[in-house]
């Protein structure tokens, strides 16, 4: 970030009067430009003792395995996030069930959700960022070709929520491979 | 937004390739800039059977309640917010318990989460963007001045999950004053 969006003149990185962090600030027109985490939203999509994955067809991760997931959008709910999002990856319908899980990433400063869903019906195909899309049993999960370490996570805890008859909310963080990795709640 | 933030040439509104929503687009260096919402966060700080509101000192709602929340910062997590902005807003060191509810409010862009926290003791103080902060019983809330719809839905919800003897984690949207306001779940 090195012009200011509104009047196009040159940013300085300074502390604000009454702020305790650097920001982008105009040196024209007075303008604080502040970055904030983006959430992404997806879907565990059920289908009986099935779930919905998708082959990413772009970067990063292009090949590997994921939820149906993506940026939210301004003006929507994370929940028609969630929904859109499956339709757009996945061509899927999809009715929310539940939040699920909440992982934050604090080092690529995003916030990962994810919903239990139930497919309205067995009607899918890969969409625009999708090589292909399919159902998979517990048994059969690529769990050596997920793409994000936060699709890893929730999937274990749901599939151990699954085999203990509940579903609760979890929520965790995550850092990078090498640094602190806490266990999901 | 007008200029380009990477190189301060005028951008234009336009839907990109392989996109299906208008973004702003940089005629110059071909960047796009996505905007996206934002996520609050925050605490219902609990000392015993009451729980820590702030009175605003600053634009919107000034003089009116509300949880000590605030906008989540880049290269934090999720709770590791919910405590930085309990300690700015109200002098007050929490211990996370558990996330409790998650807001959207899509007109404004903006996605709320509240944790519960307990106070690790009875010592807090007006922060700089807080006028006094105090504790209160059920009884005492100020239901009617308080800051935000989404702090008198968390509320809610809090003192009737309280009442059922557990917490569960609540999710749902809301909308402007005479638009569709559904319950929370």
């Amino acid at each position: 970030m090195k012009f200011c969006s509104h009047c196009g003149a040159a940013l300085s990185v300074l502390i604000p009067d009454g702020d305790n962090l650097p920001r982008h600030v105009c040196g024209k027109c007075g303008a604080i430009h502040y970055l904030n985490p983006k959430l992404v939203v997806g879907c565990i999509a059920e289908w009986h003792d099935q779930i919905l994955l998708c082959r990413r067809s772009i970067e990063p991760r292009y090949g590997l395995w994921t939820l149906p997931a993506g940026f939210m959008e301004n003006g929507e709910s994370t929940a028609a996030a969630a929904r859109r999002e499956t339709l757009e990856e996945a061509c899927a319908q999809v009715e929310i069930r539940q939040p699920f899980a909440m992982l934050s990433v604090p080092h690529i400063n995003q916030v990962h959700l994810f919903y239990r869903a139930r497919l309205r019906h067995k009607d899918f195909a890969a969409g625009l960022e999708t090589l292909e899309t399919a159902l998979f049993e517990e048994e059969a999960i690529p769990w050596q070709n997920l793409a994000f370490q936060t699709v890893t996570r929730c999937l274990q805890a749901y599939f151990a929520d699954r085999k203990a008859g509940r579903f609760t909310f979890h929520e965790d963080e995550l850092w990078p491979p090498g640094g602190l990795v806490a266990g999901i709640k």
